[in-house]
């Protein structure tokens, strides 16, 4: 349930609506918004079948929801959320260019290729220190060292870190470093991780799952949202589908559906989402005029000796900058800057 | 199988080379290019071993093909595929812009859709005489009288005719009113159709099956064009998948792979990509700039009363046209033209 | 709309209903069951708005049908329809067993596999005289003379033929030779050729599409009950989805789904289902624990030089004749027969 | 690669080449078996290249292994894996039947269920402590106090106690109760608990992921397995396809093909497989046909007030009771028992 409070409600009528609400054993979240204000009230709403909260002075009507989120849906909140990342914006009009290697190599490797991106117009820098692979004897990260790997490249460039955090027990160690934490497609329904994150409370990137509905991708944001945490990206990255041309299904329905259901940003992995460096720039370039509010891309200045054996889709350097160059176009099509 | 010719290769040179071929009992499809001529053997290579094709004149060298299918092969065609009907061009560098009702209802709806949508730009109308219902209680489209009406429509309009056709039996009669056949998503490996348009020789929309893989979708190409009908174009209108929030998931990555692959055209359908008519811009937009040649767009004035069940996915006329609009900038970007 | 008839209804009373249904323009199926007599109403039910059928003598009460296919649904012919052909039933406690080769290849091959299959306790043969195949340059069937071979077989075995019908225009033909119609996972939609089989009269085994859930195959079913033609048994032959190591996924849900759903018998084809000889007598034998009526297996004595590259899915005729002994167990154990 | 050893060989011959593999800074598993012994090697081969290996006293040859997976490969131990717990055996001739509720409510209600499966001829009790939820604010389960209801179960009954751990950290709590760990489909590739559970020790049944292939499922079983765990025990129990009727297509071809690729026990969970209540005895039956070593159902005497709205797929006793009569004669068909 909802509560939607009347235009011109005092400070103190909220609070009296909270509290009542609290006192009937449920949590609030309060959202003020420009053009209302609105209590989304999580629990049971039985709790308050005795509670006439639609009598109560500053409340207008309140609403059931039937998505089964609440926070993360735009019905609760009506504006776009924008996250602020040390100066860069998120979900506003500028689009967010994250970019970088599937791992953290070496300092050298890092640094170089940060240069590279941040000259071609990326904010941030993605690498990953801690790797979730597939099989236990492929190689999964260099862990902190890779980290500090990252926070030097970021001194030498400004970009913001982006990188993956894989445990509850390591958001603390991963957060010093990180000013976005992504959890990857294999964790979207590692609840005790959502937890974590959303109690830390950096910006968090939310990859899809392999075959997550977007229902499903919205609760687990829920989860993020609920701990109290407002930060949250969603990342369409691809899903698994029969079709084994392309390494995953890019699903770029999922962004108009996402901004249809929810206030969150979304942006997209067109690396992940093909799996073929050709395609690369066609999916970036769909995913901008589909509404995406940034893209996160691979790019490797020697793909063909990565450690990962994702070198097949990452860009060179050169292919990244001729990209950013036809995205501003497609950008001010779409009403929309880079 | 194909035999590459030299540089200035002459026409005598090569009709040998085709009569050899034939005498070992195979077909053959010569592909004069700007830069090189090539011959496609079709059928068992095997019966040309004792055949010494690589060292008769004219010819630079035999080529396998590893793809399945040969004449839809880029590689046996290097240059994109750019056809003409009636003057509009599919595949070149205009856009080909597609638009009307599921199903053409009476002469009124149907002239009147195709006023509006020739006002935007449009230079396709489409609308279906003969529908593939999932039941067969459900309304199956009026048949020749619904084509009658769509003459009119061209009549008005100057829009060229797209329609569905759904047996090999009724080529010839939707022959005599289409521009364009359009081959539906069940019917993609109806194979005595394929056959049949191939036969026929009008250009033919070959919509992708509801699971078919992109290999699939040119090998039921490769039927066509082996019947010696060069003018396929390919259209992605949707996959199935798992997800139920939209109704089927639009493939975007296929544009680049096909246009990897493949010399032919290709278009999107966004209204059954998606199901719902909110999404159609921003996929519509996402699909030129990923590089589709073309979209089909399903648009009714009064779609809640339209016979099909499919008016949720229909735009209406003034959101059709300011969608165009928006196109042209996209297409600008992308070094098109609407 | 389904009318529910009292107990003890004379013909006369049907007769009056089905009159008066007529003339208001739909079509009728009436179904004399031991329990009750049923009449499906066909056709948009909103034209008897007008007419008092409850009222009328003999009507127990009307019925809403929710599902969108009625001739095929359990609650319009409650018990099991068992499919008579010359003497081998399919839906009764006997399974019905099919088995034969991918494509009929000569008179030799065909009557040596079905003397093996024959032997083994099959009832039927099976073998393609018209093949779809993904390309169009694979083998596709002998055509008529293939008929000519299976019926050649039928003489010295006594088996019954089953045999795949790809257009409307050949079910005249096929249905010459065929004691059994099979129409093939590509067709299941091709609905001009399931009214044309629907009219021809013979039993017809409708294989599930690659991609179709059970609601559009009952459906599929429909068109062909709709035309007057009862004798519809399903064939479960695996769906797409991402998983390729087998071939397909074969979905015995859909075994006790159909039989809670429908009336109609159902076999399962674990030799598609699986693509995989290893794997086909593990699924022959879950087909029948899960309460199929009956199995359809690719047998051929020489796999590895059969025309059609299915031969890695068949059994070999001792393989086939121990799969059979194995069967019987599981047969008993489920109170059926072989 | 794995180092094949001669029949007769020594242990002092094994010892030595372990010693030099190590020396090369490479792991090693050594697998006894009663025909030959073999020495799996670990980590990246080339380390080994200037090893002669294969000229060692006692080594019959060296084999690259090209499933990704070494140690759950049926190449490297080619007898089946036989689990004991508390002395029923999983794997062997009997086959393992796990029955109970979907999530612990209280004492009272899990030990009446266990009281009614042990009855029927269960060997485990299942149910949740720790409940993965798709959103935020479902019931996540009682945590240690159902933990300490289960072991009252097992106090009163002798059933072994299955029961979900979530989270690397809690492994240790749940293992002073849980006599098998269950890693659920969302946690399949939850890497660091795979780890976790692998160097505890205890039995591990791991479900597959909801798209995981065959593949990928095998080699998060090599997560447990290379952290010295033997003890896993794969679970089918449903993956996610296009088709929505039943809440997940149970993918039985995964048990002949799990049995063929690895020496693994495979148990099916025919509850989740298909969501439906009416269909779990069709599905249990055709699982243990299909070779499966065992099942774990779900059983709830009062299913509509149970907390997690997993109630419309359980069982009712009565029901669990019957079925296990008719699974014995299926089992005795398939030269097994229960």
């Amino acid at each position: 349930m909802v509560i939607i409070m009347q235009n011109g409600v005092t400070e103190e009528q909220i609070e009296q609506v909270v509290q009542r609400t609290h006192a009937a054993g449920l949590k609030t979240q309060t959202n003020v918004g420009e053009q209302c204000t609105v209590i989304a009230v999580i629990g049971d709403k039985t709790a308050l079948s005795d509670t006439p909260i639609e009598s109560m002075a500053g409340v207008a009507r309140t609403m059931p929801i039937s998505a089964p989120y609440k926070l993360a849906s735009r019905q609760f909140h009506e504006e776009n959320t924008v996250i602020s990342v040390n100066g860069a914006k998120i979900g506003g009009k500028q689009l967010a260019m994250m970019a970088g290697p599937c791992a953290v190599e070496n300092t050298e490797q890092i640094v170089r290729i940060a240069k590279h991106v941040v000259k071609s117009g990326a904010q941030f820098i993605r690498g990953g220190a801690f790797k979730p692979r597939t099989g236990p004897y492929s190689f999964q990260g260099y862990g902190e060292p890779a980290l500090e790997m990252l926070a030097t490249a970021r001194e030498e460039t400004g970009l913001r870190v982006v990188t993956e955090v894989m445990t509850p027990q390591e958001v603390g160690l991963v957060g010093k470093y990180a000013d976005v934490f992504q959890l990857g497609t294999r964790n979207m329904q590692n609840f005790p991780l959502l937890r974590e994150v959303g109690r830390h409370g950096k910006p968090v990137i939310l990859k899809r799952g392999l075959s997550s509905t977007i229902e499903e991708w919205l609760l687990a944001a829920e989860y993020i949202l609920s701990e109290g945490n407002p930060d949250v990206i969603l990342c369409e990255r691809g899903i698994r589908t029969y079709e084994t041309h392309t390494r995953n299904t890019l699903d770029l329905n999922a962004v108009p559906a996402v901004k249809e259901l929810s206030h969150l940003p979304i942006i997209v992995d067109p690396s992940h989402g093909t799996g073929i460096r050709s395609y690369v720039p066609a999916m970036a370039k769909a995913a901008v005029a589909a509404g995406a509010d940034g893209l996160i891309i691979e790019v490797h200045h020697d793909p063909d000796n990565s450690m990962t054996g994702d070198g097949v889709q990452s860009l060179f350097p050169d292919q990244f900058n001729q990209l950013m160059q036809s995205l501003r176009q497609i950008a001010t099509a779409v009403d929309r800057e880079i």
